[in-house]
């Protein structure tokens, strides 16, 4: 292998590291670390939770004295300023490594750059721009958040081929095999936040949470204008260790205090023209709240109205072999008269779950340029 | 190898023959043939196109005086009767064949194992049934239309992932990626008529030929109910090669007139309750006209009239990476109340054309078993 091509090898390794921390370490990056010398991997480590020590430092103590003289590798520049913990800088500094191969530089102002002058300035030297564009994928989540202060959206539907959720009687149950339905509790328990609408609440009572799988259930904020959620519903009634936020533009002071008496939280938020929750309003309250990663799920209006404000960034459509025919349509109206003005939808995947195909993609609106390549 | 194994891979590889006759052989069948003799290949042939020598002919031709002693293996049985070309089985007899390898029986009521039971009266050793699925799979046109008397209709639509064949405005140019259009004509050009109606004439002008590729022009089946065709259409207007017919429930013999001075042909087809063509009855009318493979690329509502009639075997979708919103659906109306009711597709096939996902499989309508597997 070149030189450059042993660098590519150990980042790609450091990315298989990071996603050990997904859906823990929200809203800070996914951050693996290898330490290597002589050809040999020393110590090694990941980011496995917010708060908890940063991959770099798990990596220079598995490695002890031995890293002296040693090559680190990180998928995410070091970081150089006082978080939850101290400044990776100083640690690799003070341990005595040769050289360090950085991944992708930081995008938060507070590093940016900053942490490879520092590390240059100590005499290491220091490559960085290394698989760039699979760092940059792994990190998707927190480099919206970081550089927009917004979360990154994920949009999945589950759908028929001919694009319905539901039959025209409403009935939906199910569209999807388990397998995909498997599949959609894995990503919700990747999301900080799971938002649904209260239509969905009302008709079908979903749980939303991770049953399916092993994992953490997202925080479920229901978007419910007008206060119509039945206080009996599940999102209200099944335990403390599953939030629930109904956000709201109403201000029904009975109803709040008893949606409140169930455990669950109440979000007022600006409302839009027609009296509905302004989303870009609850999507700046969701990242003031550090929960950067949402997962939209439906119904239709609600997917409608974040592809209409231009807040989606993944889609996820879960393709079962099934025809409908008419029924209840994926996606709404969003006022496109010409095919060229369509969202497009690049950097696909297609697999499958089950019998679903499952179709994966980053969404780009119109005269935006595409994103990653 | 076992015997079976090597029966199996020779079986294989006269499919792999067969589909030279690709869009040439209907009604007939797809057959390809091969002649071995200690453990070498001495012959080979396939059907070439519909009235010219059937596979195992050609296959013993090119084998000769060699074919004495040997095994023949063919996809489908040997026909025992006079049909444009004399029996196959006289002539596998006269060579001295030792040993047939049928893949499947032929369901044709002329032959079916009476083919197999003269060879094998005339001591020739007969294996049959080897590869069955494959040769199943290949032989779906004539299976159809020889134990239906019906064509095998294939359903082809271009879509957003949302399922939007157009937009609100009717703009549908282009949905589907070139390559993914390229595709499209390649099946056209394995069929034998392709259908379209009247709206998608009107709107779009299109010449439903295989331009973007080197193949034949289908025939051309407009769906008329009303004669409301403009004469200066390209379909009506684009030579003496392409064969255009229009059906029709109308007896406007003005109208009737005109068209046939443009080349193209009339079909009056019997009408249904709401005075347009009846589907079974123009499909039989094809079959009569002894076209086995249908091709139907829409608009929404004839895609939807042959699904209601449960007249579609084959469904092409290419999804284009594209978000439309409400537009023109795919597919319409098809009374469907429960997603258990829903049309099932089986044996699917999920590849790529371009940025399209190309989606096919067999259609299963509620209550109908599923077919092949």
């Amino acid at each position: 292998m070149t030189n450059k091509e042993t660098d590519e090898y150990y980042i790609n390794q450091t990315i298989e590291l990071a996603r050990n921390g997904i859906g823990n370490v929200n809203p800070n990056p996914l951050v693996g670390s290898i330490i290597v010398k002589n050809g040999s991997i020393i110590g090694k480590g990941y980011h496995a939770r917010y708060g908890k020590e940063h991959a770099e430092i798990v990596a220079l103590k598995d490695a002890g004295s031995e890293a002296h003289g040693a090559t680190l590798y990180v998928n995410l520049e070091p970081c150089c300023h006082y978080g939850k913990t101290p400044p990776c800088t100083d640690a690799i500094i003070k341990a005595g490594i040769k050289r360090v191969v950085v991944g992708m530089v930081d995008p938060n102002p507070l590093v940016n750059e900053h942490g490879i002058k520092i590390l240059r300035q100590h005499g290491i030297e220091v490559s960085s721009k290394i698989s760039l564009k699979e760092c940059e994928t792994l990190n998707k989540v927190f480099i919206k958040y970081i550089s927009t202060g917004l979360p990154y959206v994920t949009v999945k539907v589950a759908q028929s081929i001919d694009g319905r959720i539901a039959t025209r009687t409403g009935h939906s149950r199910w569209i999807s095999s388990e397998p995909a339905r498997k599949l959609a509790h894995r990503i919700r328990a990747e999301n900080d936040v799971i938002i649904a609408g209260i239509g969905t609440v009302i008709k079908d009572d979903p749980k939303l949470d991770v049953r399916l799988i092993k994992g953490n259930n997202p925080t479920r904020i229901i978007l419910d204008s007008e206060l119509r959620i039945p206080l009996k519903s599940q999102v209200l009634s099944d335990g403390e260790q599953h939030q629930t936020i109904i956000a709201t533009v109403s201000d029904d002071a009975k109803k709040i205090d008893q949606i409140r008496q169930t455990g669950a939280d109440i979000w007022q938020v600006e409302a839009d023209e027609n009296k509905r929750i302004f989303i870009p309003a609850l999507m700046k309250k969701i990242a003031k709240a550090e929960k950067s990663a949402v997962m939209v799920e439906g119904g239709s209006g609600i997917i409608t109205s974040f592809l209409k404000h231009k807040m989606v960034d993944y889609l996820v459509v879960a393709i079962a072999p099934k025809i409908l025919g008419s029924g209840i349509e994926a996606i709404g109206d969003l006022n496109i008269r010409k095919v060229d003005d369509s969202l497009r939808l690049i950097n696909q995947k297609v697999s499958k779950a089950g019998p679903d195909v499952i179709f994966e993609s980053d969404v780009v609106f119109p005269n935006e340029s595409g994103k990653g390549n």
